[in-house]
C-alpha cells in the first residue's frame, strides 16, 4: 500500500512548522488527484504508515485525510482504509488523465536524473534570501555572459578542491546545463574548422543529436571495461568523453588511455571536453580527478548542477582553454547574453556556506546505500545477473543473465510497474556490449527504491532461462 | 553631494528590520569601497540627506557612518563631512580599480535598461518562497522544453489581458530573454530555408548580431515618423518590427502600416516577428494591442521580463505560430533543454498574486514621472531640442538643435559625468534620421534622476549654437 503512494510522484516538501505540514500534505494530495498521479479507487497508506515515511505526526496525516473526505477528494469505507473518491477528479479543473495503460510505471528506475525530493529546498531558500538581498544592483541589469563572478569565483575553488580542476574565475562560462555548455563548445568548434567529433559509443541520445545539430559529423568511440578507446580517436577534430564515471556503462577512464587521450589534445592542438555530470559521487574510493588539470590549455571542463542539486535549475559551467574562451563566450552572449543572475548568486551563496558540500555529502550517503542495496538484491535474487562499473554515480549497468535479452528484460520490469532502461537506448550504434540493463538509483524517492528493487529482481527472476539459474 | 552618491551604484536593498538596515548600509559601503566605486576622498552626503533620500532614519545613517569611521573606511573632519579614507582601498583585498578618468561617467542616460532599484526584491522573495515550497518534484526535472506549465498558463491570461494576444498555454515558449528568443526563431526561420531577414533600420546591434549568426541575412527596413516603412518589405522572407514603441524612435507602427505588415506576413505566409520589449509602458493612452491577434498564424509574439522587472532574470517568452511550433520547441531543446525552473514558478506566482500587475503599475508612474520631468527640463533649457515619439517606454529620443551634431552632444554630456548614446550608435546603415540622443530615462536610481536630466540639458544648451537659441 505504501508504495502505491510512495511512487505516484506525490513529492512532499515539508515546513517545520505543524500547521503548514497539514496544509502541504493536503494540497499534495489534491494536486496528485487532479492531474490524475492519483487515480480514482487508489488506495491511500494507512496514516500511521505514512506518518513514519514522512516523519511526521500521525494525528497531522489522519487530520489531512479528515478534511479531504470532507471536501470529496478521498474517501474512507470501514474495512478498506482510505481511497481516492471516483469522482474526485471531476472535480479538479484539469482534463482527466488518458486511461491506466497495463504496464504503468509505478517505479522508475530509468537513469539521468538525481532524487529531487532530497533537493535542499529550505537551504536553497535561505541561500536565495542572502543573495538577493546582498545582491548589488548590476546583479539585476545585464552582465558579463560568462555570469555572476560571485559564482565563478565560488567554483573556481569548489572545482580546484573537490575535483582537481585548474580554473580561474575568468576561465569558468556559467551555462544553462550541460545541454548548453556542450551545444556552445560544439557550436565554435564547428566554426573554427572542425568538422568531425568522436562521442562514446555509449552516452545520451540527447546530446549526440545537440552536437550533430551543431553541423558536427559525429564518430562513435568504442567503449569497453576501460572506458573510451582512445586509440581510436582518429579522424575527427575534438572529442567528447566522461572520464570519471563513463555514462552509462560505470566504469572510469583507464590511466593509460587518460595519459593517450590527454596526449592525443595536446599533440594534435585538439579539444577535449570532459563531461563531469557526476564526479561528486563516487562511494568506495577518493574520485580520481578531473582529467583537465592535466591538460587545462586542450581539455574543456564541463560540470553540471542538475546531478548534484537537480536538472530543472539548468545550471552547468564551463572552464574553458584560453585560447577557445573567447569564441566561446561569443558565442553564449548570442544564444542568451548570459544565464539568469538569481540562481547563480543563490548557488554561489550555497558554496560559500558550506550548505553545498554537505547537501552533496548527505546524497552521497542516500545513493550509495541504495547502490549497495540493489547490488546485495540483484545478488540475492539474480545471481546471474551482474553490476558492472566502480561504485559511483546515479546509475548501475546491470548485465543481463545468459539468454536473458534486453527487450524481454525491459518488458518484464514494465509488467511489474518498474521502468528500466535497455542499454541499447544509449548505444550510438549497433549492440557491441552484452545485454545489460542501466538501472538509476535516483529517481525514485527514498521510501519507494527497495520495493522498485524487489520488483526488478523478480521480474528478471522470472525471465532467467532455468540453465543459467 | 548627494548625487555623487546617489550615482556610484550603491544600491541598498532595505530589510524592514532596524538593525538589518544599518548593517546592510554599512556593508554596501564597504563594498562599494573595496570594489573602487567609492573612490578614495569621496564625500558621502551628509547623514540627514542620505536618510531622507532612502526614507530610514537618520540615526542609522549616522550609526552606520561611525561604525565605518571607526573601522578605518571613512574619516570624518570637523567642517568637511565624511569622506572615504585615503587608505580605505588597501584595507580591501580587491585590486584597486583604474584611475579614475575625466570624462567619468557619473550619470547613466544610455537606453535600454529599467530602474532595476525598483525590482521588487521582497515581493519576489516571497513568491519563490511560495513557489519552491509548493514546487511538485517534476518541476526540478528535466521537464517540457516549453517551460512550466504553470508560467505559460499564467502568461497566457497575462498577456490576453493586458496586450491583447491570442495565445494558449501550449503555443507558449519561455525563453532565457529575448536574445534567446529571436535566436531561436530565426535559427528555425533559416533551417526552413529563410535567407533575407528585415530588420528595423535602427536598432540593437546585438538584436542584429544574434540573427547574423543564425545564417540570415539581414536587410534594413527604414523607419520614420509612422514606424517601420513596411513597404520595403521586400525581398525577405522574415522580419522583426517593434509595433507598439519603434526602438529607439519612440513612435508606434501607423495603422496603415500595421494593417501592410499583416497583409505582407499572411499573404506570403511568412513570419513576422513582434518584439514587444515594453508594451506595458504606454503613459498617455491605453497602449494599442499586440498585432499577433490579427494574425496569430503568422506573427509570434516575443515579450520580455527584462523591462517589465529586471534583465538579470532572461526570463522572455514567445507565442507561436502552431506550424513553427514544433521547430522552436526542438531548437529550444537543443539549445538549453528549457529554462530555468524555479525563477519561471516565482513569475508565475507573482503574476497569479496581482503583485506583477502591481509593480508594473508602480513602474510606469515612476517613468511617466520622469519622462515629463526630461520632456519639461528640456523644453526649458534647450527649447530647440525636440522629443520625438509617443509618451511610453523607458527611452526618449531628442532630436538635436540646428548645427549640433550627435558627436559633440555625447562628447558634452560626457564632460558633465552623464552618458547618453548617439542615434547612429543604432543604425544599421548611415544616418537617415536627423541627429538625435537616445536618452533612457530606466536607469538612474529615483534620487539621481533630476540631476542627471540637468546637466544634460546644461551640456545640450552649452554647445547649441547661438544662432539656433
Amino acid at each position: 500500500m505504501s508504495d502505491t503512494w510512495a511512487n505516484l510522484g506525490i513529492g512532499l516538501h515539508l515546513e517545520p512548522a505543524g500547521r503548514r505540514v497539514r496544509a502541504g500534505l493536503e494540497q499534495r494530495i489534491r494536486d496528485a488527484i487532479q492531474t490524475g498521479r492519483l487515480q480514482p479507487g487508489t488506495r491511500l497508506p494507512p496514516s500511521r504508515t505514512l506518518a513514519l515515511d514522512l516523519g511526521i505526526a500521525r494525528n497531522t496525516v489522519a487530520e489531512a485525510y479528515g478534511q479531504l473526505v470532507a471536501e470529496g477528494w478521498l474517501s474512507a469505507r470501514q474495512g478498506s482504509g482510505t481511497r481516492v473518491s471516483e469522482h474526485a477528479v471531476a472535480a479538479g479543473d484539469r482534463p482527466a488523465p488518458a486511461p491506466t495503460a497495463a504496464g504503468r510505471v509505478r517505479y522508475d528506475l530509468r537513469p539521468g536524473q538525481p532524487d529531487v525530493t532530497l533537493f535542499p529546498r529550505s537551504a536553497w531558500l535561505a541561500a536565495a534570501r542572502r543573495a538577493l538581498t546582498r545582491a548589488p544592483y548590476d546583479a539585476l541589469g545585464y552582465g558579463d555572459p560568462r555570469g555572476r563572478i560571485e559564482l565563478r569565483e565560488a567554483l573556481a575553488g569548489y572545482l580546484a578542491r573537490v575535483r582537481g580542476v585548474r580554473a580561474t574565475p575568468d576561465r569558468i562560462v556559467i551555462c544553462s546545463g550541460f545541454v548548453q555548455s556542450l551545444a556552445l563548445l560544439c557550436a565554435t568548434q564547428r566554426s573554427g574548422g572542425a568538422r568531425r567529433l568522436g562521442v562514446e559509443a555509449y552516452g545520451h541520445t540527447l546530446h549526440r543529436e545537440v552536437a550533430a545539430a551543431t553541423g558536427l559529423a559525429l564518430t562513435p568511440i568504442p567503449v569497453d571495461a576501460a572506458g573510451a578507446a582512445t586509440y581510436a580517436l582518429t579522424g575527427v577534430d575534438a572529442a567528447v568523453l566522461t572520464p570519471a564515471h563513463q555514462f552509462p556503462l560505470g566504469v572510469p577512464l583507464a590511466p593509460e588511455r587518460r595519459r593517450h587521450a590527454v596526449e592525443w589534445a595536446r599533440d594534435g592542438d585538439r579539444l577535449l571536453v570532459e563531461d563531469d555530470y557526476d564526479g561528486e559521487f563516487r562511494y568506495d574510493r577518493q574520485a580520481v580527478g578531473a582529467m583537465q588539470a592535466l591538460a587545462p590549455e586542450h581539455i574543456a571542463y564541463a560540470g553540471t548542477a542538475s546531478k548534484s542539486l537537480a536538472p530543472g535549475l539548468r545550471l552547468s559551467w564551463l572552464v574553458v582553454p584560453a585560447r577557445l574562451l573567447e569564441a566561446v563566450v561569443e558565442a553564449k552572449r548570442l544564444a542568451d547574453a548570459g544565464s539568469g543572475a538569481l540562481d547563480q548568486l543563490t548557488l554561489a551563496e550555497l558554496i560559500a556556506a558550506g550548505a553545498y558540500d554537505r547537501h552533496i555529502r548527505r546524497c552521497r550517503l542516500e545513493y550509495q546505500r541504495r547502490r549497495a542495496h540493489l547490488v546485495a538484491a540483484l545478488h540475492r535474487g539474480v545471481p546471474d545477473a551482474r553490476v558492472a562499473g566502480v561504485a559511483a554515480g546515479l546509475q548501475a549497468l546491470v548485465e543481463l543473465p545468459a539468454g536473458v535479452g534486453e527487450d524481454d528484460a525491459v518488458a518484464a520490469a514494465r509488467e511489474r510497474g518498474v521502468a528500466v532502461e535497455a542499454l541499447a537506448a544509449y548505444g550510438a550504434t549497433a549492440q557491441m556490449h552484452a545485454p545489460a540493463l542501466v538501472v538509476g538509483y535516483g529517481t525514485p524517492p527514498q521510501h519507494a527504491f527497495s520495493t522498485a528493487v524487489a520488483r526488478l529482481c523478480a521480474a528478471l527472476a522470472d525471465i532467467t532461462p532455468a540453465s543459467s539459474r
